[in-house]
Order: C-alpha cells, then sequence, then structure tokens
C-alpha cells in the first residue's frame, strides 16, 4: 500500500479545495477531474482506447463516452487485450440503496453497464450495499433491505440480459465464500491503512472499517461460486462513478496478494446539477441529453 | 459505554502484572482471579448462589462449580429467576479452532455447558469462530476450516442432546441474519470504544477490528431464525473462561440499545498447567481430578 500513501498525501492538500470520496462529493467550484485523475492514480480515457473500443465491437462507443462522461479508468486497455483473445471477464457494479427509486444520475452507472453487456456478452453482477447505506444513513436494516428491494426494479428496467445478470443484496447475500473473501481482504488492510484510504476518525464506528472489504469482494469470481466456479482467473471490470475509486484501488492492492487479479475500472464523473426549470421528465432528459 | 472506560483504566494499570484478554493470558505469578473479576467488573460466583442452583435444579451441582473453575458470572442468578418462573433461556459457547484436537483445557466449558444443558433442558448454540483463527493465526481459511470440522468431532462426542443443540461454522453460517445483527452490533461501537475494550492498534488489519461483532450476536436469538423464530426475548446464558468477557461487555453495552436482553455469563478460570509427568492420557484426566 506504500504507493497510496504518496497519493494520499496529494489528497489531503486538495481536500480543502475539493473533497471526493464515496460519501462525499463538493467543491468550492467546478470538479476539477484532471487532478482527481491525478491524485486517485487513474487513467485518462482517450480518444486511441475510444476508437480501439469501436473497432473490437463494431458499434459506436455509447454517448457516455463519445461525451466522456466516463473519462477514466484503470486497465480498460487490459480487458480490451482479454476481449480481443477471446478470454472472458465479467462486469461488476453497485447500488446503495439510500432512496426508493433511482434518479438520472444514479441510472449512469447501470445504462453504461447494459451497454458494455450488450456489446461484449459477459455475465454481470449487481450489488446492492444495502448494509452500507445502514452503517452511513440513520436508517433502519428493513428500511435499507426495502430501499434494495425497490432499487431493483429499476435497475431490472434497464433491461439487463437476464440468463447473465445476478442482483444481490449484500444483507442476504453475505456468508460462505463471499465471507471468506471478506475475511481475507480485511487481513491484508491495516487500520491505519484504512484511515489513509477512506480517512476513518476514532469516532467512527467499527462497521464503517469493517465495510470496504465487502465492497471488494465482489471483483473476486470466487465470491460467486453458483456463478463462476473453476474459473477463479476471470478478470471483472467494474463502471462506476469515480468517488468509488477509493474501494477499488485498496481492492487492486490486495488483490494479488490474494492470487487474483486487479479488476479494471471504467470511471465516471458526476452527473451534472441541472440550472433548468423542469417541467416533466421528458425534457429532463432531453435537456440532459443536449447539455453534452 | 462510559463504565467500561473506568473499568479499562484500571486494565491499563495491572497490564503490566497479567495479561488476559481473548488471544493472550500471561501473568508474572499465578493469576489473581479476584483482580479480574474486579478489573472486568463480573460478579464472585458464591456459595448462595450454587445452593439456589441445586435446590432449583434437583441435582448435585457440577464438580466446576464446587471446585469453582467457574468462578464468575453476570446475571446468573437471574438466569435462575427466569428458570424459577418457567421462562425459556438458552446457552451459548465456543471455540475458536486453532489445533487438530481439544486438549483438556478446551474440554471444560464444553463438559459445563452439557451439564447446564442437562439440568436445564435448554437449546444450545456453539459457534466455531474458524474467522477469528483466521484473522489472528496465520492459517489459511481452508485450515481454519478443517480445523472447525474435526473440533466439532470432539465437542459432539461431549454427549449434547442432539435435538436441543446446534452447531455452526461462521465462514459457513455468517450472512442473513447473523450478518444484520452483526452490522448493528457495529454501528454502536465505535474504533475508539473497541480500542479501549480490545486494545488494537494502528497496524492491526481491519478483520480484528470488524470480529467482536462476530462473537457477540450469538447472544441474540434473532440471529438464528431457524431455531428460535418469534422468541426475540428469549435469554441467552453463556459458559466461557474469564478471558473471553471483553466481548460479552461489549455486547452487554450494545444488547439493550438494540432492543435485546443483555446475555448473562457462566465464566471459567483458565486450565491449571500440569506439573506431573503423564503415562497415558486416562493418568492425565485422574490427577486433574485429584488436584482439585
Amino acid at each position: 500500500m506504500a504507493a497510496t500513501t504518496e497519493v494520499e498525501k496529494k489528497n489531503l492538500e486538495e481536500e480543502a479545495e475539493q473533497v471526493v470520496n464515496p460519501w462525499e462529493v463538493s467543491s468550492k467550484g467546478k470538479i476539477d477531474y484532471d487532478k482527481l485523475i491525478d491524485r486517485f492514480g487513474c487513467q485518462k480515457l482517450d480518444d486511441a482506447l475510444i476508437s480501439r473500443l469501436e473497432r473490437l465491437t463494431s458499434r459506436t462507443p455509447h454517448v457516455f463516452l463519445r461525451r466522456r462522461v466516463f473519462f477514466a479508468h484503470r486497465d480498460f486497455a487490459e480487458i480490451l487485450d482479454a476481449y480481443e483473445r477471446g478470454d472472458k471477464f465479467y462486469l461488476y457494479t453497485g447500488r446503495g440503496p439510500s432512496s426508493e427509486s433511482l434518479h438520472l444520475g444514479h441510472l449512469i452507472p447501470f445504462m453504461f453497464t447494459k451497454y458494455l453487456q450488450d456489446v461484449f456478452k459477459v455475465p454481470l453482477v449487481i450489488q446492492l450495499t444495502d448494509d452500507e447505506k445502514f452503517f452511513w444513513k440513520n436508517l433502519t436494516v428493513e428500511e435499507c433491505r426495502r430501499l434494495a428491494r425497490e432499487n431493483a426494479k429499476d435497475i431490472i428496467a434497464c433491461g439487463f440480459d437476464i440468463s447473465k445478470t445476478f442482483i444481490f443484496s449484500d444483507f442476504n447475500y453475505v456468508g460462505g465464500s463471499f465471507y471468506k473473501n471478506m475475511c481475507e481482504v480485511a487481513s491484508r488492510v491495516t487500520y491505519n491503512q484504512a484511515v489513509g484510504i477512506f480517512g476513518f476518525a476514532g469516532e467512527d464506528h467499527i462497521g464503517k472499517v469493517s465495510f470496504p472489504p465487502v465492497q471488494a469482494v465482489p471483483s473476486f469470481p470466487s465470491s460467486f461460486p453458483h456463478l463462476f466456479s473453476g474459473k477463479e482467473n476471470l478478470r471483472c471490470l467494474i463502471p462506476c462513478a469515480i468517488d468509488q475509486d477509493p474501494y477499488f484501488r485498496m481492492t487492486r492492492d490486495v488483490a494479488p496478494r490474494m492470487g487474483f487479479n486487479k479488476p479494471a475500472l471504467i470511471e465516471s464523473l458526476f452527473f451534472p446539477a441541472l440550472q433548468v426549470f423542469l417541467c416533466c421528465k421528458t425534457c429532463y432528459f432531453i435537456k440532459l441529453i443536449k447539455s453534452y
């Protein structure tokens, strides 16, 4: 985790200007995404990579790529290498269910993930982190589970390939192989490292400290024995907003020490705040598309 | 957790003389059990309580009570009150599987728990903390699970009522209702409190910080919906060695804030180191019994 420490120093210096972590996104001015890329240590998604994706999939790249809503990545080129060789991979994305229904910002990773599943024809796991919302929001377990079920309906409506998609709630699914991998990850991350990555304080409850391994392990195929048995080398690609990067920086650090591949990432910017009057949901969508 | 803080101050002062926690027991001289009672804030098991137990159960108290191997408790009188009123309770004990087979010291809580199950005719849950051993010992998950299975055989050989006994491995069982309760506990304990109780350091991995809720929640009937559905008020009695007290101090602090009963405890001293030559397993046992 030594490399992370350097990265985290910069993090602290810039923290005054803009705060971006899995639980808070705020900035004095506009979010400086180039600074974020630099601070997190991921790569910019460039024209060459998008052209290569177009060539390999014989499909116009998704509007979120053309407009650079997904603008950063980790090892996305390696996923394309794997695809070109005919090697398999799978997708992992998720949702922290904190409200009853998904708004357009929430839908961005899912709309994009649907495109990835369409063009690559790969399996997809979708994690509903009802436990995370329980730890961070003032909600009961039952309320978090209810929101997870509600959100699942909106996610299903995106039209994923049902023969290739597994949606699960942490409260329902954690245990067995998933819990084993959680323990493997947890045993490789010190409290000091977790503080460096996530900024925990002594007054934070231990649920927060315990959570990062829960979000890490869907990156490893062995967490899903009913889906990927005997395919422990299957690579994983994670489409997500860039605020989730800290979880996967930790995951990528730990993965090789567990004998697993590092997950690859493709990362979006945040949904822009809309300044316009919205007369109906359709206008809202049209204005959004126009603004790209 | 304010009461604990006071207790923990004494803890630190006496730490130099004797160290007793779930992972280490050492002392410059003999273990001073009275000091331990004072430091942990539990109660001494006195003649009156043992006589009352004898009266209520119409059975000679177990030799471990007569010889004060079990010497301390928390709320044991309330368990007897409940029994006298005809209220139900259940037993919870466990084992961290760190070796292939159990020695006599390991068997003490199980032999005593068998007696408690015999005289009270109550359900019993036995937790095999294979995850704890994974976090604290240099063993693989698979090795910890194997040791858990091996240890289960020795535990079964104690002769528990199979219609009333549930033995489970954390790696197999954690999830669902159990995981929900873990999250409920974790959200009520800060990292600073955990440091006060367990003495974690920043260099410790986060698996250690995550573990105490795992050992806490078998104290709550709702962690076992297939056993205790609709009996959320069922009281729990935990026979264990006194080094496990910190886990349950934390559990008892959290329980009422979750709307559950505090578990009661009945706590043993440590198995005395034997100084004699042991010609065979039978002699070993005879010498042990004689030494009481």
